[in-house]
C-alpha cells in the first residue's frame, strides 16, 4: 500500500484514497463493524477482504447487465479502483420482507412477506440518525431532483431482481438490502450511477431452507458467527475458490 | 340532545353518532383535548363548541370552491351533520414552515420557511405511534390506491391554497396542518372526499405580527391561554359575532 496517497474520506466501514487517475479513486474495505450509528463497534477479522470480493463480484455483474455502477476492477484483497462520484445523500433500501425497522414501524412481524417489494429512502445524516423521508422531503430540499429519484427507483427495482435472482439461485432469500447512488457529470449533464458496496453489511439475506441469518444482523444482535456467515456467502456465490483463506488469515 | 341515538365511535376529541339518514353521521366535538398520542389529557371548556364553529367555517368555504368535503350542515352548538365516510387510514399533513416533528427529524429551527410545501403521510395506528410513511407503504399495504393518493395530493395542496389565503387575509400564518379522507361509494365507483375537522386542533396557526402561537401547541407546551387562542382564530374569521360567549360559558 503506498501510504503517501491521499486519504479522501474515512467512514466506518470504508476508506476512500484519490486513484491513480482523475475521477477514480481506490475502496479500501475495513474490518469494522459498527451498528446503531456507531453506537456499537467491533472488529471483524477478515470482513473487509470478503467484502471487497462479494461487492466485485455483485457490482461487475451488475455492469454487464446495464446497470452502471461505480465498479472498475478490484486491486488487491481490500481495494477495488471506483469511479469518483458525487453521493446523493440518500440510503434506498428496498424491501422483499418484513425485518428490521419496517417491522417495528408497522407492527409487522420479522418475516412476513411484504405484499409487494417497498422502497424506501433514508436521509444520510448522522447527526439525525438517518431518518426516514419521501420523495416530498427529498425534492423540495433538492437532495435529488424528480428524474434522479426515477432513475434510482427504476436502478433499485432492477438491481433487487437481479439480486433475488442471484441469491436465489444458492438458497439464499434476499430480504432487503441498502443501496447508494452518486452523480457523474459528463458534459454538461449529469446522471446518477449505482455505487458504494453491496454486500453482507449492507444486505439481509436469510438462509432460504433454514432461514439462519447470513448478514449483518448477527453483529448487530450478537449471534456470533459472523464472518463464517458473509464466508458462507462467498462460499455459495462461488468467490472463495479463488479467493486466500481469510478466516483466522491475518490479513490487514 | 337524544340520548337513545346510537353510538358509533367515540374519539379523543369527537363523537360520532348515527346520523337521521342513511349515510349521514353526527359529529359531536368534545372539549376533551389529548397530546402525545394521548399521553397528557385535559378539558378545555368551550373548545368544542369553537372547533365546530370553525370546521363549519373552513367544511363550508371548501365545499363552494368545489373542494368536495363530508361536512352538510351545523345541527348546534357542539354537533354537525357530516356524510359518513370509509376513513383512509392516513393523516395527510401539508407544511409550510418547521415545526414540530419534522424540525427534530430534519435538524431544522422551528420557524424557518420550508424551500416548498410539503407534503406527508402517516398511518393512522395509535398502537404504533401514527408512523410517518411513504406512497410506497401506502400503496403496498391497500391503505389507499395509486388513484386516491392522486387525489388526496391534489386536493391537499388545493386545501393549503385555500387555507393560506384565508388565514394570510387575517394576519394568521399557516405552519402546517392535518388532514383526513373518507370514500364514499356511488353506484359501482368510490371516491375520497375530505372529512374530519379542519381547527386549531389540527392546525399550526401562527400570528404573523408577533409569531404568537394560536393552535394546539399552546396545550402540547403548556403555554397557557389554549381557549384564548382559539376564540382569537375564530374572531378574526368573523365567526364570533355569531356564536354565544363560550368561555366561561358552561356549554356542556
Ligand atoms: N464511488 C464513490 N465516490 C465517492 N464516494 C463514495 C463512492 N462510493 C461510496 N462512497 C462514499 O464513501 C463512503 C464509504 O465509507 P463508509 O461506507 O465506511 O461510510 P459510513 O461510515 O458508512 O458513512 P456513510 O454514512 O457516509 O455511509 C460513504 O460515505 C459512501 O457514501
Ligand atoms: N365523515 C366521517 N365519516 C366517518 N368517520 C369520520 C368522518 N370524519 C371523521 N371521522 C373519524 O371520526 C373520528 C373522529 O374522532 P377523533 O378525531 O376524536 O378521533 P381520534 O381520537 O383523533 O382518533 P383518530 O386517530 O381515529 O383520529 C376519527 O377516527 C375520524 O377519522
Ligand atoms: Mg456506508
Ligand atoms: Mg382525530
Amino acid at each position: 500500500m503506498n501510504s503517501k496517497r491521499k486519504l479522501i474520506y474515512e467512514g466506518k466501514a470504508k476508506i476512500l484514497y484519490e486513484g491513480p487517475e482523475p475521477g477514480t479513486l481506490i475502496q479500501y474495505f475495513k474490518d469494522d463493524a459498527t451498528a446503531f450509528n456507531g453506537e456499537k463497534k467491533a472488529q471483524l477479522e477478515g470482513k473487509g477482504v470478503i467484502n471487497n470480493r462479494i461487492s466485485e463480484f455483485v457490482m461487475t455483474r451488475l455492469n454487464q447487465i446495464g446497470i452502471t455502477n461505480h465498479f472498475i476492477k478490484r486491486l488487491n484483497l481490500r481495494e477495488q479502483l471506483i469511479r469518483e462520484v458525487e453521493i446523493v445523500p440518500l440510503e434506498v433500501v428496498v424491501r422483499n420482507v418484513a425485518a428490521g425497522s419496517i417491522a417495528k414501524r408497522l407492527g409487522l412481524e420479522e418475516g412476513t412477506p411484504l405484499p409487494r417489494s417497498i422502497i424506501e429512502f433514508y436521509y444520510k445524516k448522522d447527526e439525525l440518525n438517518d431518518p426516514m423521508v419521501s420523495e416530498e422531503h427529498i425534492t423540495a430540499f433538492n437532495w435529488a431532483t424528480t428524474q434522479e429519484m426515477d432513475e434510482m427507483l427504476a436502478t433499485a427495482i432492477r438491481v433487487n431482481d437481479f439480486l433475488c435472482g442471484m441469491f436465489s439461485a444458492v438458497g439464499i432469500t434476499l430480504v432487503d438490502f441498502k443501496i447508494e447512488f452518486g452523480r457523474i457529470y459528463e458534459n454538461d449533464f449529469s446522471r446518477v450511477i449505482l455505487a458504494d458496496e453491496i454486500s453482507p453489511d449492507s444486505c439481509r439475506l436469510w438462509d432460504t431452507a433454514t432461514g439462519e441469518k447470513l448478514d449483518k444482523d448477527r453483529f448487530r444482535r450478537d449471534m456470533g458467527n459472523v464472518i463464517e456467515s458473509y464466508t458462507e456467502v462467498a462460499r455459495r456465490l462461488g468467490i472463495m475458490k479463488d479467493m486466500p483463506t481469510v478466516i483466522q488469515g491475518g490479513l490487514h
